[in-house]
């Protein structure tokens, strides 16, 4: 699943670095040293969201429709990894008691309350990606540190 | 691995219902309805951390040792679930390169850039857990909505 992300981010770091011609999702492939199956799908998301313009088939290729900082990366990741729907099964609870009596309440409620702190955990963990654009990233990439010095500079 | 979190919690919970004897890990595995090792596992875990005393095999049993202000949610998490260390199979690049000219920058120092964010983005993500105590887990056992009203207040 997180490679979606990372793929997709790479994708469009390439589509923007040959701003001047369509892009094969085979030539993607071979530099991502992806499967062309993946970068296609992948593609298909982009596209379908307004990041790229083209067409596959032969003679097909995309373009990047946008510049670097209009391209959230937090949105970028929650289009390639959406949010886990349900955390039942990492979550306890729910069980035939011993004694219902005194410990009924956990099990029966430990569920809602878990799923509930795994929820906002998850929102909070987004918001941080949320931060940023591809226009960052690129900085990052051109010199590197520059998000742990932003990151730190915002808790400040 | 997230299991791991919601079993170690579970179990203090439990553990703290029934602070007047010594509880098996039968017992809890049975009320948990999980398999004795992994409990034992765990149990062994906050053993060795100071949460519980006690014992395994016959007459074993163990109590906990702190009191539930004193379990920082956090704490537990990082212990039951340690930071990725390596984030290596989730990013792209480090390929070898149609024209290293264009877009050689990219792929050699994505997968630097991409360990930064979800090690930043993962740090900040523990973060979260950090503000809470097995006390406040009870208090939306009790009265669920405390830990999404909690968050709400935070961030205003």
């Amino acid at each position: 699943m997180r490679l979606d992300f990372s793929v997709a981010v790479h994708s469009l770091l390439y589509l923007d670095q040959n701003r001047d011609r369509r892009i094969a999702s085979r030539e993607l492939a071979q530099s991502l040293s992806l499967n062309p199956v993946m970068i296609r799908n992948i593609l298909s998301l982009l596209h379908k969201n307004g990041y790229v313009e083209g067409s596959v088939g032969k003679n097909g290729g995309y373009r990047l429709k946008k510049v670097l900082d209009q391209c959230n990366v937090g949105e970028l990741y929650d289009l390639t990894i959406p949010p886990t729907i349900s955390y039942a099964r990492f979550i306890t609870g729910d069980t035939k008691e011993l004694d219902q009596s005194e410990t009924g309440e956990i099990s029966s409620n430990i569920k809602e309350t878990l799923t509930d702190l795994f929820t906002l955990a998850d929102e909070d963990y987004r918001q941080f990606y949320h931060q940023f654009t591809l226009a960052d990233l690129k900085k990052d990439i051109t010199n590197h540190g520059y998000f742990i010095n932003k990151t730190r500079e915002n808790k400040k």
